[in-house]
């Protein structure tokens, strides 16, 4: 039991730092793209779908490693599977 | 429930970690892109409305990470899934 | 008691860091903003209206996260979600 | 007694972290803000009460989480909510 | 006396994070808004006195934050309010 | 057992690290790369495409580093190749 | 005599702090406040009079909290307020 | 044991700095370096695929170190070459 | 004589904080405000004594904070009033 | 055997720091050398050939010390020389 | 002996830090005021003289607090007045 | 034995840290002056070999430190002349 | 002997300290200064030497704290006055 | 031989600080001077010789308190004077 509480009190931290940092940069991220992207709408209206259209593929690879990331912390969050290696070498 | 009470008090310091670096890049995010949406408003205000439902799309974006972030702050204020682990093996 | 007073001792520092780094993101955020508004209010009075609503938009969407941590701070303060699990698993 | 000092000691830096992260964001948001106004001001100086007005809003936006956050801190001060989880815990 | 002198030397260090962090912000801040301020003044003199009303009104929300933190400060140097609850308790 | 919950304990900061940098590093860099694409397609719309498949490109490069990060962290989570040696030293 | 001398251990601690940090934006401050002075009096000397009026009133403002900073770090310096409730529990 | 356990220990610290840093690197090199080629794919489009093939000769020198540092990392966490001299110490 | 040397150790980081930081502060804020200085008497000669006299009053107020600072480094150094509380406490 | 792998376990936190710095800077210094050479490149296309063998002299020379931390790395790594001295004064 | 020695040991960190910061500080300034001062003398030569008599005024206020620093640097090595209060409360 | 292991654990970080930052340094520097040295060769072609004979002048500077400490570090790796002392005084 | 050994060891930090930053600062102080003293020489050939005489003025000022600080260092590492104070109280 | 031993591993961090510090810095400050001289060679060739003799004169100057640093490393590796006091006073 010790343990694991051991390496789920580490998980806690893991957890904000991978939420925290994602969440820092996605945002700083999006707040640079999204201003090029109403720029170029702003001045050129008749292309804004288009210009939207790029923007959602380019949103796709910015977010990509910050949403797996976070699949991973919910993962860690409810079934660590570092505990299993622990689990395994007791059972 | 030692083990119990080591782990919250490391979440206490995740769910800080979580929401203080979440709210600072979200604001900063905003910052930016709000200040580059008021100019094209008001230098073409006949297109604001048309900008203003692609911010919303973009703020959707800058906004994910954050918010999936608050809410397992919050699902880790009331019911924390790290302890089921611990509480498990002692069961 | 000392389980719950370690949590609660943890907390204050979750609870500052919360408060602190939100309330600084927030006032820079504002700055950024609040400059472009006035000078697009400047420059064009007659749109200064309109581009106020649409601020207090972006205003929204800008505090969000802040206004959420911040409330979820004020719960931690009164009634600490944290410490349920530890008298929960005394009781 | 050791328990509540404890507490008390923590909230102690707390209400330092608050009140010195929210007086420094203040005031470089206001420096942000202000700059712009009276360059707005100085322009066009027939709309300088109508620049006013639009920016005591903003005052009242930027200022919103850092007063919260001044509020929770006299809180804490006076009557740290904090320690009624171990008074109710030992009562 | 070993619990107050715990939360004493404790409240030092808050008051040096305060008036520290408010003094550096302050300073700043007034650099900044100082310096539109005199540009304004020079390019247009006859609307220096307005400019600075303006600056004035400006001036006393910058301080703000800043002068409850010293007030607050004050406070805890002569009547630390900290120290009521761990009195209160062994009273 | 103890040795290898040792290990898992760090193996945890050290998924937090990779996920939490890498999600960061990318997030930024496709905001600078992205925005120069946005404003390349939106002066010149019919080079939209070619440039898009340009990018894609220099995203995957971008991407490399974080991706096999990525996956490293997923293999030393479910399978950590650091307990092998402890294993197998004591087999 | 330990309990004082422990307060007084931190209290020169956070002496230094205030000190420094305050000399420290002044400095910055001014450095930032006074380059536009000169540059505005050099560009209109027949206004260069009327500046330093007005230069003068932002000092103020811009040395308010420094120099309460400073008073408070005498004031601890010389008869330590931290004390008197120390002495006064003990007395 | 024991000995081997505290140096794979530090390794998956040592690990997560290789691959965080290196990721967080790569991503921004890449964004800066990309975002050149774009703009010169933009305005010249004729000569897009020259300036692609120069291109990928730089990124092979950018990624150069990054991609040691990834092979090496890997190399450590499957057969960690640092345990082979305490090996070979007590063999 | 354990008591008065602990505060005299701590007394010396003190000192070595407030000089270092004012120093570096004070060398920085003449750099800004010397440099506009020089570019100001450059281009009109004939107004550099009136521009001199201008800058003495502001490099009053830059060096204020810092000379107070040295003046209390200098006086805790040789006759540190921190000490009295602790004698007159032990007399 | 202890002391050497405490060598050891501080060679792993050194490799960390060799590999991590050098690939952070070759990357950014190839991010900004590339950059440039790029946009050489797009003005004159006559020229892209001779800048692109002087880039490589520069290449060369920029990556010249990371080269050699990284031979030094991978040396420390398979037979670490720091060993040496402690067999030597053991044998 | 002992309380002697503990004082030099932090002592010798003061030095350190007020050396080394005041040494950074100076070339930092000297660096923005002298590059300032050879554009002035490079544009009108007719006016170096009177510049580098302006310059010297500047120099010795931008150096002051540093000298100060290193005149009480040197003291504190020679004849280290923070040990008087120690002698004197044992003789 | 123990004292020479000590003393090799901590040269391993000094190894670290000046191939870290010398490799950190090297490449942004050369990052700098390289693509200056491009910009002019795309310039003026007919200078490009003038020009980098120049270079390679200043590369040779802008190396030798870094240099040395390779070869320091190098030394410090295979013959520790820091364990001499200690070798000499045991002798 | 070991209160001896005390000072000198915190006495080898303190060396690194003023001869790392003192070197950081020169560095690029001079890199700063000699920019402006190279683009000033190559505008105007005829002034050169003028503008070099003013330069090595400049650089006497720049190096002064530093050269000071250098010879200090070799005082304290050749005839360390710190452990005077000791050697005498003992004597 | 417990004595120099610690001064010995002390010394071996001061080393790497005084390096480390020093090639960053040199490698830094002459990217920012050797670009500027480029520049100078590329748009006046016929000046290039002059600048280049005045650059190696700036170089003495930039290298000087580095090129002392790595003399006194030196000095400290192979024969540390700082054991001298030790040795002396144990003789």
């Amino acid at each position: 039991m010790e343990l694991i509480a051991q390496i789920q009190a580490n998980t806690a931290l893991t957890i904000g730092l991978i939420f925290g940092l994602a969440a820092l940069g996605t945002a700083i991220g999006f707040g640079l793209l999204g201003g090029k992207f109403l720029e170029g709408a702003a001045r050129q209206p008749e292309m804004a779908n288009m210009l939207q259209t790029k923007m959602f593929i380019i949103a796709g690879l910015l977010d990509a490693v910050s949403i797996i990331g976070v699949a991973m912390g919910l993962l860690m969050m409810f079934a660590n599977p570092l505990i299993a290696a622990v689990s395994g070498a007791a059972g």
